[in-house]
């Protein structure tokens, strides 16, 4: 089977000794080619997980006044808005890359669909990073507030909330130091043999 | 422009042709290592700008009681910590992997120099952008505050305070671009052909 591909691939004009060498190098980056995929999947799952439980967090306190609810919503905090959306996006991009992922199994030499998934990685990387961070420093300070600038900590009132949150930026984190891996692994792809 | 790039691989029984096809290749890669240089260069600038800046940052309100003295720091808020020892990391970094891209720039085609780079590149870059966006978040709470959640701003008493950290922020998130676009260089600069 690989033989037959290497021909529909249009090589004519080797020999059949640097076929011969081609072979093993071929090989390793058809599995880099899958780790890709896989590795893709699996940020695919953080920052789908992470959008979408940030987004249902929501906690009410059992008490409320006539005129103030005790609510606790991604939207009170911008950061968490930032991050909703980045995530989103970054998950859309990553469903939408998944072809030239496999593009990429098929062709395991081939260097343009991987210098495209090269530079939309990056960007993403930056992005998710970026989101992740954002409110991993505003949550820090739900849950232990800043005495220097009066910033009081809210999370012993609305624990459960804070707690979602954590877990998302968590994976939006692991999701980005991924999205970092992924373009190191691209790189040894892109590699002459 | 297929058969060009399938003979220029260097694979060792081809004719001498092949390696005047690989001149302009082996100028291209010498252009991109100058460019990654020189970008080298300004994201070590924009990082030790930024470590300084937010490191000399301090402002003392011109009234104090007795007990009291108001006074913004970085170090009161620990967001600002992890900012400013992020980028003198990531300076460091930068300094110390001047001289391997000048390897890339005297060996242009030389793989493994340039592997090094884009994994410590890609680590650097998520450090960057993580401590760039954290504090962005927090100084944006300093600007404007948080009537949800009772976080008021402090940039109205401690305007010069914030900002020379908004001026790091800005120039760490520069840095942080500039690092994944060293990553996109790579990747080219790995590039068969």
């Amino acid at each position: 089977m690989e033989t037959s591909i290497n021909i529909s691939n249009g090589k004519a004009p080797l020999s059949t000794s640097s076929k011969a060498v081609q072979q093993p190098t071929r090989g390793v980056k058809k599995g880099i080619a899958i780790g890709d995929f896989i590795i893709r999947l699996c940020a695919m799952a953080a920052t789908m997980g992470a959008a979408i439980t940030v987004g249902l967090a929501d906690q009410s306190l059992p008490f409320f006044t006539q005129f103030l609810r005790f609510q606790a919503q991604y939207d009170d905090i911008p950061s968490l808005v930032f991050f909703m959306v980045a995530n989103a996006i970054v998950t859309g991009y990553l469903v939408l890359s998944l072809p030239f992922s496999v593009i990429c199994i098929i062709r395991p030499l081939a260097a343009t669909p991987r210098l495209l998934l090269v530079i939309f990685d990056a960007a993403m990387a930056g992005l998710t990073i970026a989101a992740g961070s954002a409110s991993a420093s505003i949550i820090y300070l739900a849950h232990n507030g800043n005495p220097n600038t009066n910033w009081l900590p809210f999370c012993q009132q609305f624990g459960d909330f804070c707690q979602a949150v954590s877990g998302a930026v968590v994976g939006s984190l692991i999701a980005g130091t991924l999205l970092l891996f992924l373009l190191i692994l691209s790189a040894f792809a892109l590699k002459r043999s």
